[in-house]
């Protein structure tokens, strides 16, 4: 069998996140239902990582084992053109064997979005935080996000409903910067627990409303405790943004 | 009466253009209803240009008389408050007496953004024109909206539908640049007709095409026939962006 990836990007609005569900459309199913027809027997994929509701994927990676002969190369156009207008598939690659989009994968990045303007967007209605109370000061959040870089136990970020032998993971960066209106938080770490980035953007925004000294975000994670830290920032602000890969054919190692 | 100028921002894919009409849902009609709830009676709008449906604004300024007391820096967040959120009020100025959103309008511009990339783009659905074919030239085009900067009849590049008494207009510039795999075509005119901005996108487009020379365009604008020019490009790329106004208060005549 022929084990292919694809690189997605997706808006997640309309889609109760990446996996399979009951009684609510997923990203998963909607392009299994697609792939299938295409290659023609059923498809099971696996994804880089299980988005929730109303997150987006700048790019994302889904692999799939398939009998089919069709060429990579004419694989997204053919699927695309099944697919809904917010989920496309840009790339196809046959990958190795034993590849897998999420245990294979050494390292993600997320970025989150605010938009902290007193006027609201039209434009970018769930797909931003929308945050007008106060003009946001970067270089304090960016003091609290020095915090999370370094290898921690992040149990103070997690919510509670996945199980998961351990709570300690590395963050590589988590940049903030400011361009205009927009606030861009990009973390990219070895690997995320349940709504660990939304926290994380939490936190620093609480810490810049001087709910807490940036510089104390270091005692809240040692702390372990999530009513310590700071709120679950809403869905439609995060995408999954850049995925490494250590296999050939997928962009030199950097998905994006 | 107090005359009010409000500047909005819309996405208009959900509605049917600007202006009021039976049996479908217009961005006038959705706004009149809100301002007459807040104000407590029934109100009016002049739009300054009849966008049509899937037409954008990023700026926009619409007129409306009323005998209600309610302060200008107050109105916008009562009206959000009961709009879509894909309709903003983003600031309400208080005008001189013979204002009229589009009589007193002395020139505006239209911004039209092409998606010029082999791949789809999920987040920018009705959004952009999306042009896959080939690889589009900037400088053809350039060449070819050059004919249209100056005094011309434009009754080439316009679709009937409505009556006007001249297809005279001046044409002050039309400039096209590429960021990425996205083409931004501006139009600043003392007015426009019919379809005209969207026809003289498909026009510069068909230059790049090899349809016709870029400089053809002077004949094809002289012969005045529609079926000479290009297609009528797409409503979803095409956005209202900036108006001028000799009136204080709005921001120094230019709104964008």
């Amino acid at each position: 069998m022929r084990n292919i990836a694809l690189k997605l990007m997706y808006v997640g609005t309309a889609y109760h996140g990446w996996q399979i569900q009951k009684n609510a459309v997923s990203v998963e199913e909607t392009l299994e239902k697609c792939l299938s027809y295409v290659v023609g027997h059923p498809v099971k994929c696996t994804g880089a990582g299980r988005t929730d509701a109303g997150v987006h994927a700048l790019a994302y990676i889904a692999n799939f084992r398939t009998t089919s002969t069709i060429p990579c190369d004419r694989l997204p156009l053919a699927v695309n053109t099944r697919l809904p207008d917010d989920i496309v598939v840009t790339e196809a690659v046959e990958v190795s064997e034993g590849f897998n989009a999420i245990s294979s994968c050494v390292k993600k990045e997320y970025t989150y979005r605010i938009y902290n303007s007193r006027s609201r967007n039209a434009f970018l209605v769930d797909r931003v935080w929308f945050y007008p109370y106060k003009e946001l000061d970067v270089s304090i959040m960016q003091r609290a996000a020095d915090c999370f870089v370094g290898t921690h136990d992040f149990a103070a970020v997690r919510s509670v409903g996945t199980d998961v032998k351990s709570t300690v993971r590395t963050v590589h960066w988590f940049d903030i910067t400011r361009q205009g209106k927009t606030i861009e938080c990009k973390v990219c770490a070895n690997g995320f627990l349940y709504n660990m980035v939304r926290a994380m953007v939490g936190t620093v925004v609480y810490a810049a409303e001087g709910k807490f000294p940036p510089e104390s975000v270091s005692d809240i994670l040692e702390g372990r405790c999530r009513t310590d830290a700071g709120p679950t920032a809403p869905p439609g602000g995060l995408y999954m943004s850049r995925l490494w890969y250590d296999e050939p054919g997928l962009n030199k190692g950097a998905v994006e």
